[in-house]
Formats: C-alpha cells, sequence, structure tokens
C-alpha cells in the first residue's frame, strides 16, 4: 500500500457482450447493432471489447473487418478464439488462423485448466493439453499479438486439482500472455472461494494482469466479480446486463457502480457514469429486451419508494433510504401512489401533472388521499397510471369537463360453429355538444371492437385522438377465488408518439374495467393538449 | 467446530413476502393467494412466514384472523409491526395493540439502529429511540409474544456510529427477544462489509439467534445473505424469487439451494428441495409475473445449454457445465436444438390418465413433444393446465370424443348509459347424441355468462357438471406491444370438491380463450371420471 499512496489502482474492465453475452437465449444483435453498441461502450470508457468468436460466422468476420476501419478512442477490440486442437500443429488449425485475420492487437484464447475436463472433455493426456495452451499462446505471440488466456474451468479445476490448474497458468506466463483470465464457468463458486483462490493466484503472479470472469448461475456473479477485485484481480470481465448463456454472466452494469462509488476504484473514463443507464438500455433494445424495472441502479424501480414512512424520509433527506444518489447513474427518483404513501407525493405528482397544488386547500390533499385509498381497496392500482390519476385530481378539483356524453355501447362476440373463429363487434352512441354520433367497429376481440367503435365516433370531434395508440393492454384478476365473478382491473398504455400514460380501470366485468381506462386514456391526451398550449 | 462434529448447524429460513415482498411495484397477492402460498411455504418448510404488517389493512388482519383457524404443521406465522411511538406510551399506540390482536405466537418489530435516522427521520433523541425499543419489546415481551427485533439501517447505523447501533441490539437483547434481525436496508452494503460485522455481532451476542435480511440495490443480496451465515448468523430473512420495494429482497429461491448443495447446511424440510422451482413459478402466477427465464436454479434457461461445445459435453457428462443437478431444485436440463428432454414427463401424465404407453409408439411421444413445443410458441402454457394436456394428449392418442357438440354462441355486453352497470347475456347451442339444447346465461361479465350458458346447456346430459366450480381465473396478456391485439392467455382452475384442476386457452380474443379453457376443464372433468370408474 506505501507505493499507492500517490496513485489510485485503477481496475480495468472487458466487455464480453458480444461474444459471450451472444450465448444468452434469445439475445442477437444485428451486424450494425453490434457495431453501435461498441462505439458506445468506447464513449464509455471500456478497456476492452470482445468482438465475437473469430471466424465462427460470416457476420462476426465482417465485425473484425469493420473495426479495423473505423476509429475507438479508447477501446480495443479483442478477437476470441480458442487454444489448437490435439494431434494438429498451430500452422495447421484453421481455427488460430482465422484469429490472426482478425488483425486485432489482443486476442484472447480459452484453455482448459480443469484436470477432469482435459481426460473427460477434451480425452487428451494432461501432458497433451499443457503443449496446446504452450504451443498456441507463443503462435500467436510469435505474430505480435498480445494475449488473453481464458483459463475456462479454472476455479472448479483448482479445487479438483490445484497443481495442474496452477501449471496451465504458469505455462500460459511462460508462453508470454499479458492477462491470465480466472473463469468461473459454470458459476457455481461462492464468493469467499473466489476470493481465497484469486488472493493464492495474484500472490503466484504479481507481475501479470489477473482477471475475473464469472457466470450468474448462483445468483452471485456480480459479487465474485467484487471479492476477486479485493483479492487482487486488476480486470473485470462481464456482460452488460449480465446477457449470457443460462443464467447470464456477471452484470456490468452492477459491477462499474460498485468498483467506483463504492470501493473508490476508477474503472470507466471520468464523468460517464452518468450514462450506466442508457447503457442498459440501449443494449435491451438492440437485443428486444424489455428492461428489467428493478435492475440494481438502472432499472425503472431502482429508486422507486412505496411505503409511505420510505417516501416521506426520502423526501426530507433521500441519503435516508438510497444507496447511491439516482442522478449519479443517469437514474431517477420516483414515488409511486399507493394506498400507504401520504400527501407530499400527492402534492408532488399534482406538480409534474401540471396542477398548483401549494395554493390549494389541504382538505383537498386530504379527500384525494381517502378517494384513491377507498379505490385501492376497490381494486384500483394507480402505480402505472399517471393518466387516471390526472382525471381523478381534475375532477376532484371541480375541473373536468367530460369529453363527451355516453349514451350507450353493445359489444358482441359471437362464434358459429365449434371451428370458426370468434367475431368481435361494438357499437357506441356518444354526444358532443348536443350532437349525437352513432358508430360501429370491430377488432379482434371485445375491447379492440370497443376501442375502434369509440375512436370513429370521437375522431369527429377531436381529430388528433387519431395520434393515439394503445401500446400495452394489462388485465388483472383481483380476488380469484371468486373465479369469472372476480373483480377485474384492466390498465391501458397510450402513446401520442411524444408521450406514454398509463390508465387504469376496475369492474366486476372486463368490458366494463376496459371501457373506464379507455376513456381515461381519451381524456387525458385531450386534458394534456390543453395544458401543454396554455404553459 | 470441534462441538459441531456431531450435530450439522441448521440454519433457520424467514420468509417476508407476504410483507416486504409486497412492496414490490406492482406485486400484490389476492387474499386467498396469500393463504395458498403461506401452506406451500409450510410444506416446503420455511420456519417463519411474516403474514403482513399487523392491522396496516384490513386484507392483513383477516390474513392473521383466517391463518389462526389454519393448520400449519411447520410454520409459524408472524405478524410484522414496529416500536411505539415517542411521546406515548405502549398501551396508547394503537399500532403495538394491533399487533397484539393479530393473536400470533410470534412477532417482529423493527426499530432504528442507525444514529442519523434517529435524529434526522425521526427527530427523537438517542435515548428516546432506546426507550422506544425497550418499552415495545417488553410490551409485546409481557403480552406472551416472541419477539423478533428488526435493526433497520442497522449496517449503515454501524458504519457511521458503532457504539449506537450495538446499544440498540443490547437494548432489544435485555428486554428479551428471540432474535436481532440486523437489516441492510438500503441494500448498499458490499459483501465483506456484511461479513466483518455479522462476525462481531454474533461475537457479541453467541446465545441470541442473529438474523440477516438484505436488499438487492447492489445486486448482491444473496452474497451478503451468504456471507452473513458464514459469519455465523443462523437465520436468513428474504422473499421469494427476490421480491421487494426498488430492486427487491434477497432471494430466496437463491439462497436455499447455496445453503443445502454448496454449504451443506439444511434449511427446509428434507427432500423438499425438488419443489423449489414450483415454489417460485406459483409465486409468479400468484403475483401475475412473467417468470424470468434466466433466475437462477429455477429459471427456464438455468440448465439450457446453446453453445455447441457445451451441449455436447453435457451429453457426456452433466457435471461438464452444471454447477448442480437441475432435478435436485425442480428443473431440467435443455438443449436448444435437439429436444431431448421431455418423453419421460409426456409418459408419467399419460400414466396418470390411465394410458399404457410404455407399450406405444415412441413416435407418439415425439409428435406429443412436437406439439407441445409449437403450442408453447403459440402461447399455451402447460405447467398450471394439467387438464388441458390430458385432454390435447388423449386427443393425439385418438382416443378423444367430445363430449358435445357446439354449433355456436353468441355473448352480449351491454351498458345503456355512462352511469349504468353493463349487463352480460350469452346464448349457447350444444348437440349431445344429436340432441339439440339451446340456452342463455347471464353473468357478471361475459365469461361469467359464458359459463352460465354452457353449464346450463350440458347439466342435462351430464348432471356430475354441476359439481364444477371455477375455483380461479387468470389472465395473461402475451406480447403487450400489441396493445388490445395481442394474444390472450387465460387459465382456469376448477374443482369438484375433490380434485382440482387447470386449464388454458389461447387466442387473440379473450372470450375464445375463455371458451378453450372452459371447454377443456369440463372435458377433463367426464374424462378423469370416467378413468376412476374404470379403475
Amino acid at each position: 500500500m506505501k507505493h499507492e499512496a500517490h496513485s489510485i489502482r485503477r481496475v480495468s474492465l472487458y466487455d464480453a457482450t458480444l461474444r459471450d453475452g451472444m450465448q444468452g437465449a434469445g439475445i442477437n444483435f444485428s451486424e450494425s447493432g453490434k457495431m453501435r453498441f461498441a462505439h458506445l461502450l468506447d464513449e464509455f470508457g471500456i478497456d476492452f471489447i470482445e468482438g465475437g468468436f473469430a471466424g465462427s460466422t460470416p457476420g462476426s468476420r465482417r465485425f473484425f473487418e469493420q473495426a479495423r476501419r473505423e476509429h475507438f478512442s479508447h477501446s480495443k477490440i479483442v478477437a476470441f478464439g480458442s487454444t489448437r486442437r490435439a494431434h494438429i500443429t498451430v500452422e495447421e488449425d484453421s481455427q488460430l488462423n482465422e484469429l490472426l485475420q482478425a488483425e486485432t492487437e489482443y486476442v484472447a484464447i480459452f484453455g482448459k485448466s480443469s484436470l477432469f475436463h482435459v481426460t473427460d472433455v477434451l480425452g487428451v493426456s494432461a501432458e497433451m493439453n499443457l503443449q496446446m495452451i504452450e504451443d498456441s499462446i507463443a503462435f500467436l505471440v510469435g505474430h505480435g499479438r498480445k494475449v488473453f488466456f481464458d483459463a475456462e474451468q479454472f476455479f472448479d479445476g483448482y479445487k479438483q486439482d490445484a497443481a495442474y490448474a496452477m501449471q496451465t497458468l504458469e505455462i500460459a506466463q511462460r508462453a508470454g500472455v499479458i492477462g491470465l483470465v480466472l473463469c468461473d464457468t459454470n458459476g457455481g463458486c461462492l464468493p469467499h472461494e473466489i476470493f481465497e483462490t484469486v488472493q493464492t493466484v495474484v500472490a503466484k503472479f504479481p507481475q501479470t494482469c489477473i482477471a475475473i470472469h464469472t457466470h450468474n448461475d448462483s445468483g452471485m456473479a456480480v459479487a465474485c466479480s467484487i471479492e476477486a477485485v479485493r483479492a487482487g484481480a486488476s480486470q473485470v470481465q462481464g456482460c452488460v446486463n449480465g446477457y449470457g448463456e443460462r443464467t447470464g454472466n456477471a452484470d456490468l452494469i452492477s459491477i462499474i457502480p460498485a468498483l467506483e462509488l463504492k470501493m473508490g476504484l476508477p474503472c470507466i473514463r471520468d464523468g460517464q457514469l452518468k450514462n450506466l443507464r442508457e447503457i442498459s438500455i440501449v443494449a435491451d433494445d438492440l437485443a428486444n429486451l424489455r428492461p428489467d424495472p428493478s435492475a440494481p441502479y438502472v432499472g425503472r424501480d431502482a429508486f422507486c419508494h412505496k411505503a409511505g414512512t420510505h417516501a416521506n424520509a426520502v423526501m426530507k433527506n433521500p441519503k435516508t433510504f438510497e444507496h447511491v444518489a439516482p442522478e449519479s447513474v443517469g437514474n431517477q427518483r420516483q414515488f409511486v401512489l399507493s394506498d400507504q404513501s401520504g400527501g407530499a407525493i400527492v402534492r408532488q405528482k399534482a406538480k409534474e401533472l401540471g396542477f398548483d397544488v401549494s395554493e390549494s386547500d389541504p382538505k383537498l390533499i386530504r379527500s384525494v388521499l381517502k378517494e384513491i385509498k377507498q379505490r385501492e381497496l376497490d381494486g384500483y392500482a394507480y402505480e402505472a397510471a399517471d393518466g387516471s390519476f390526472k382525471i381523478l385530481l381534475q375532477k376532484m378539483m371541480k375541473q373536468h369537463t367530460p369529453a363527451f356524453e355516453l349514451d350507450g355501447f353493445r359489444v358482441i362476440v359471437e362464434k358459429r360453429g365449434k371451428d370458426e373463429p370468434c367475431i368481435s363487434e361494438a357499437t357506441i352512441k356518444v354526444r358532443v355538444n348536443g350532437k349525437e354520433e352513432l358508430t360501429a367497429g370491430e377488432g379482434h376481440g371485445p375491447v379492440d371492437a370497443l376501442n375502434e367503435a369509440m375512436r370513429k365516433a370521437l375522431t369527429h370531434f377531436y381529430p388528433e385522438i387519431e395520434q393515439v395508440q394503445l401500446t400495452d393492454f394489462r388485465v388483472r384478476i383481483l380476488d380469484p377465488q371468486d373465479a369469472t365473478r372476480a373483480q377485474t382491473r384492466v390498465v391501458i398504455e397510450s402513446s401520442d408518439g411524444m408521450r406514454q400514460w398509463g390508465t387504469v380501470g376496475v369492474s366486476e366485468n372486463i368490458i366494463e374495467a376496459s371501457w373506464q381506462a379507455l376513456l381515461d386514456s381519451v381524456e387525458y391526451k385531450l386534458l394534456d393538449d390543453l395544458h401543454k398550449q396554455n404553459r
């Protein structure tokens, strides 16, 4: 520690999203998506980006070709491969040659560190495996490459035969690697096992970059990475959002803020941590995955306070119930409206929605709270239904003018034979400023038909309703013990291309519940447009 | 360690799903769901089940009332509350009195262990807070309760003022608690911090149950729990599937197999670990959440091998790329390309129906598997729909005779004015053995009406259908980005008083999906009655 008094230790990061991450079920970036992602990581300050298994697909070949032509101001692109096969020379090994053809300054190759795998999977002798490691690295180094050695199954191998596992590292080191990557390939190790083993390895190879590469099969990959760094590892490998085969790789999105904010170890570019959430969201978008709302640091709910006592305390001082400041990772604090939350949240929400409630009667706040509480008992939930909340607030402030009068509607679902599809039709009669409109709609189901009919009726009067699209529709049966007689809660999310809002309806009848949510959706659109005009 | 040579240390488990878990955004079990869940945990062997914040809602009050009348063979139900408020006596504190009214043998109350929280959130003196803790515990102990003290913000408090944090534990201990619960309320601690602090506490209170209660804000709650156990904690608290506010609580579903399989510490009933996946899936179902496919141990992909080399090695020897045996936690190995799994399950299900498939063509097994795979792609899910699975199997074995012919049905939902309730009517025309029956039914919603009409039509021919009750009805919208045009999956649970069965339907149209599930429900009843007669 004496020597480090004036130099902050820096941990390097190695992103394996474009190789290991792509092994995750259903995860596949497009070719242009991969390149976009690599540039994002470059800007963020990730040191190494593994671009793929060199030569395994035409796509990965093209990635390395293109990467050579593009400028990366920080990140080094790494091509991935494996040690040579048994019984052939390195020159004869097509895979090693393809690795050279990627023409990257850095390469990574995996080899076996577990004697069990050497004999039982590879089916070669202990000695032969060592020779394969040595030859392959020497070959790549001889061609001017900087080589990482991925010691596959290192931790499990170390448990079974520590001497052999260490020998694989020694031989790799002697052959000239720049980094030894310790892999918990099956993700089965506990954090303290990782700590102890990494400590031993670091003591043995004090001058070499020791990297940690873990998988999340035990749900502890992030912790294992952190423990490895505490034990002296100088590089962490992982994937954005923890993508990867089975349960995924170590999640860099959780590891980075732990290193930077909690351990004081810088690992990305100065000032970039606030883009953490963006990196996570763009990756999900490229992978066509829904972001996990409860993801640490970056999830929608990561700083969302529901319990009333928590919410009140956070409004006084955020440190009371927040482990880091949400802005530091590009996220934001949220308060959820629920029957437990207090007046402060209602005021906060109303303000967001453009109502000046600082002036208004505290009685109003109390009556809003009471109404919310009653409605939540009835099954309403305003957490995801800001739109309905605003309409309710507007009604309680006696500021609400209905967009139209409903005279009635009828929805018919008919099936004319066992193998015929159901058809759905709806008719609706509304009046706007005394003018009557009767229209019909059909749809893929009763709610779709009702929605179509309502829109047709209203666009005559409010053409802006045409911009509104339903983007999500969720049905929740409350008290399901009553089966088909249970209360049904419908939450609809709508978008006009610029904004998104949620609305809610509750009834024994799913059509009635859907109707309430549809109605609120349209009224919210009109109300919000008005609010924007007044601004 | 000497003393433990012949006694295996047992770690106790405390499930907080029904209290802390319910703070998760969008998570809410129905009342009957809570009770069903508690019984599942009882059978599984969870020692303590926190039933809710006593008295906070009528729902939680009813839970404790009902729990008193029901039999739990293993689990102890715990009512949750807090220390008394400042400036009043314990007798005056309504919340403490409500805690007594829950009439549970065990209670848990939280109090503040962080001096910062005492002064800045609670706004009382350090001394007053200690008095509140002591009074409240003594009051509850005086009324015969066994009391856990939840030391809120213990770890953060310990970092800021260790002496004060320890004082809160000492005073709780002196007042007669049976357990001290160390909470990382903000989820910000790193595993080694938890380890060191728990070690200190355990050394100080060697005779007291020390529990660990962590949150997942850093993505390390599972690891923190495991580290606490290594440091000597004798109880782990968490929630099934890691439900909870913000990023959730420590996930018991990951902690339990780590304790049992990796640390050799039994914590649930013997032989129950194989039900781990079921517990996880039922909880998601009750919460109306999609199961996380990459969840450790229990996720659909947790043992899914995609990389060719991995899959080949696993087929030779599963230990090569699996950290635990999938069957040990009720999961199964899957290969992305070659679908080998499932054959055994198909044979098993057929046997339950009374079909001898050991004799039958292996071609049948393959075609059933192929059909299931296709249907699952279409949105069907058979995990909770045994009834539909068996009907499908019967159809594919060409053993199915339809109970009736459907000529058609029509469902009408009508609303005759803005404030009028919707009315729902259905008509149905069926034929049984050439005899036609046209009936009508009304209900609280379209599905209810259709169900009524069908039953009326069929009980003429099959009087046993009158025994069938729908006991649960769940709707899940698949591909919600298509909004009202999304596929809808309906799962119905039925009971005839003796047995329960689930059936499933999928369609763009919720009425059609419900119809499929209703039809399967009736046919399964008739099929199963027949099978019983033949036995």
